[in-house]
């Protein structure tokens, strides 16, 4: 039975976890970090590291996604990013100023169709797992161009998703996910959700991924603009709930759980496979890479909004930043726990006896209110 | 059956929740902000905002009650405030101190009636709904004067007040709520309150709106001075138990809850009419707007009480201060979640799937102990 | 049945509360404040207020004794204080410096009982009632001096106290307390204690009132150096409910309770009322005065501990400090909830609508994370 | 039945509590602490204190190792630390720098095994108890070394340990903990460890004693770093219940627990003794003393740790460095609670009443949520 409490009378709700409270408890065997293994697989690609990185332009540019691929990570472009909105994106992004009302008005340029064709057939040139993400806003009208120029995987993510949307008078054509998935033929990945139910419906729209979390991190106000939070570990649990379920009730169709938000650290991602998880979305940890477009600043697509912008333009305090080498696979030289990744993931799994993803899913975790 | 915990041996006490420890939780369906309405209506007046300005001096003003109902809200002149002490209200206004004993001070000249009857046929000639506030302690002596010029709704208004209130020795003539609104024609909404059984009561006096909660604030020090506090959402969630069992008891009276305090932004809002308000009263949040009377500072009627102040007097931070169009209905041009407060709400009602603000009482919430 | 908590396998342990955690929740009636009586009866003594002032040399001086009762409180006077060790104390305490090093120094000369003697004779006559707080380590020695020169009120008290006292063997005379109190004529106030099981040991000697809590305060590291703590809103309901108990065993022997601890405002005093104390006694919230001996800084007897010293000297932050009067009966000019402590606290009666301490003690109360 | 909360749907876990969240309660008798006794026997060694100085260059040298022993303690030299690596580590010491990478260098020279025999040959003619720390990796290549020279205490210790350690293809030879303990002589203390299972095992390994944590401090980023995290008071609790239940299927074999990590003062220590150790093991508050190697800083195994370190170079603000005699048996002149740390345990367990250490395991606690 899921932890309910009566905050009042006659309306009960549910208690949820963030990753923060928990921790691994090691409990079994160890073994050497070497013997583990931390590959994704997802469709027919193969990552050697569970991760993708968010569709956030401070973080994968075409450049940048080359080297996160090589690292053994997807990397994820913006569809509707400044990527597809300028023609000298790099000069843009150059001169981007930090503050909200800059960022609105960058984004204020209208996507190209043409632009985003160009960017994915850049992607193929340079021969890497080609990810884009569209709005589910905007899918309906993008998707055409993203698709048949080749894109490997599709990613349809906003704060919120659902796979069933009321369509309003003034909206000409919203998505339906369910009938729109039927006719992808590449696999697709959708979210956020924070639920089980949400979880569930969007399986049976066809996803080949649900994304569990809208990305939260240190800049975001989703929480204080529209009072919707998603306890992380509660929220993957669930997923990984509605996961065993659509496995049985499909006889065997596995859809991943990408986990998106509140990860800082290599705990943080260690504790969200540990919860259920098969891989992660990073985002802000990212943008600390000496490589990363935005240059020592970091904001998601919900910090450009022009109505409510809901993530402040966050600036990475490092004067040496570390390499995206060095912030994935290590070695680390500083002891914040924000470097070398996966080296960590490693370690928490070897430490606590597991060797791959999948099985250190029902690694022990321990329910604490933090150290002193 | 409420959460009691038994806090020693044989005393137990509910747990009461504050509204930061919820998140709204969208579960089902989404749709577009523009199919939601946020309209309220109380008695024969409809907002097309579900909220009510609260009757500080530093947010309402003749002027600014003007400009709060064009943009859709209930603006509520305090009367007992500078406006019913002063013939030149604006320049003590704008000449008034910071300090708690300036406001004792400038609170200490008397209540003129006969100012209050003037503001109020101000009021009234600028066309607006006229609201005006009145203290348990002063209702007696002045609603005579408000009431006779034309009062659209009354505000009798405390930190606290009951149904019951037991005279003492040198109180000449205190309020019975009961036999008062039995002889006042326009809707009255008396507050504050915190629980179930006083806001039972309070409906059970014919009043037409219950205000729940004191507008606790940043500043405010009534849980120090008085050990008075009020977990808002237990507090909502409770009163909305109470509108619930006195709409059957009265076999269709449907009062209507008004949240007051904790709440500095959309998000905080919208969870108050998740837990069952009907609207809310806005009192700190406002004072950040550049037309507001207090001219970047806030301060409510408990911070010049002549004994026991219970506030102190906020500075707004913002160099550039926004209008309260801004404000309301944005567009936000910072990502603090404290700009465009019913733009933000609309998006989290068409985020959670419903269309109004009655429907969106049911929304899911989720209990939380607060991101990292 | 109290809330225990399994924290590891088979071992099950009290879950305490803090004022802190605890709101007053009015439910019921109102009343005016004027109508409210904090008298407070114990023995034959009779004070407007329901306090005693700590033993702190800081607070408590022969001169702000007399202030203090003029007030309506109980000052207690450390019997082996400055006072009774110094023939000029007010010199000593004049040129006192803030380090526990020159604390430890100040206490390190022995009590004189001459000197003891002769502050309590001082004392009445100033014709105040004369209260003497004694170690339970040096009782045996002093309280000759004490009684023979009619102390009122005696008043036994160490960081904690036990009826039950095992002797080592380099101590030559432990003081057994049922025995010693047999003798005493005068009513004798023990304390500290924590728990149910030690209060009604306590009351059992015959004192007449037991102390709840060690006095902890923003400068206190008992909890850190002996992990000492005690939650004060569970120990004072622990403590009623051995009152409760004994009251019955002796058939009407009624043992007041005075709360000592976390008590910074008029909140926490009214919350402390409401669980169940009878009075409060109060140190750090007092050293704010500008008659306070302390000039600007409080200490309590744990700060010259010889060898484990256990609060740091505060230093008081005004730079205006009010006077007693202000302090303890107001009206207060700023709104930090720490002036005007009974004041605030008689209006908390009246909102919650109890005329006495006594009734009071059933206020309805909340338990909650506090605010944002 | 341990606490377990269902943290989302299908998933239950433990919930674990820190020290931090627990206080004694004296609740019967008191006594003088000249009457409590606080040795420790472990094998044929005895000790006047319960406790282990932690194996970090920082605290441990050959020469404060006989000052630590001289107060009562057992002093643990890092057997892997700079004393096995350099001829000169007292110059090393002196010139470390404080950054990560300045420690990853100096630790990057190997570990010489003659060195690590001369320091040992050095300690036994300095007359002191001996005991050496190699991790697990590295013990089956070191252990004869130390043997050999007569070490009269192995402590074998990593982050975590287990009985059962899987070998990987490019480990040559792992540690076997049960076939390599069944070989040594000597009185051997295995860890850490976080949970019953593992605590069990270790006991069944032949261990004499079980260290219970990580040595988390102030400066650790374990947690961060891999998602793991100890709260010590469950932990410690839960060894303890692995204690009796080994003691039961052994006939009487008593196993040794040592607390080790989150324990900064003398309330800690008490704390970790009252939950169920025997003794503690204490770093980085004995890197306070004037005498420690580390000079003003503190750092542990984990924070030179090549790819992934996980501490990072703490500075003592202090500007007069205690003494070890001061920091262990006092007296004490601030009031910090982290001087005298074991006099401070000592009036810990004469006010709760117990007159060892063993008995004192028995104490009463509360749990709270920490004073305001």
């Amino acid at each position: 039975m899921p932890e309910t409490v009566e905050i009042g009378l006659g309306r009960s709700v549910r208690r949820g976890y963030h990753l923060h409270e928990l921790a691994l408890v090691p409990t079994r065997r160890t073994r050497a970090s070497a013997g583990v293994s931390t590959s994704w697989q997802i469709d027919a690609h193969t990552f050697s590291l569970p991760f993708a990185a968010a569709p956030s332009d401070a973080v994968v540019s075409p450049t940048t996604a080359v080297e996160i691929e090589r690292l053994g990570g997807l990397a994820v472009l913006d569809g509707e990013g400044l990527w597809s909105r300028y023609e000298d994106a790099a000069s843009e992004l150059a001169s981007l100023g930090p503050s909200t009302a800059a960022l609105q008005e960058a984004y204020a340029k209208p996507v190209s169709p043409e632009l985003l064709r160009r960017r994915i057939r850049d992607l193929r040139a340079a021969g890497v797992t080609v990810a884009v993400r569209l709005s589910p806003q905007h899918t309906v009208e993008l998707a055409d161009a993203a698709l048949s120029e080749g894109v490997d995987i599709l990613v349809i993510q906003g704060t919120v998703i659902s796979a069933e949307h009321v369509i309003a008078n003034d909206e000409k054509s919203a998505l339906n996910l369910k009938t729109f998935l039927a006719d992808v033929d590449v696999p697709v990945i959708v979210g956020g959700c924070g639920d089980y139910q949400t979880a569930l419906h969007l399986m049976r729209t066809g996803a080949a991924g649900v994304i569990v979390g809208y990305g939260a991190h240190a800049g975001s106000s989703t929480d204080r603009a529209l009072g919707i939070d998603v306890p992380m570990a509660t929220a993957i649990v669930d997923a990984a709930a509605a996961r065993r379920d659509y496995l049985d009730e499909t006889g065997g169709r596995y859809v991943h759980l990408i986990a998106y938000g509140d990860m800082g650290s290599g705990g943080d991602i260690a504790k969200a496979l540990a919860c259920g998880a098969d891989a992660v979305m990073l985002g802000e940890p990212l943008a600390f890479a000496a490589e990363a477009p935005g240059d020592g600043r970091f904001w998601d697509v919900t910090a450009s909004h022009p109505r409510v912008p809901r993530s402040v333009v966050l600036s990475v305090e490092d004067d040496e930043r570390p390499t995206f080498e060095e912030l994935l696979l290590g070695p680390a030289h500083d002891a914040s726990g924000q470097r070398n990744l996966f080296g960590s993931v490693r370690r928490a799994m070897a430490k606590c006896g597991y060797s791959s993803v999948k099985e250190f899913q029902k690694a022990g975790l321990v329910l604490h209110s933090g150290r002193p």
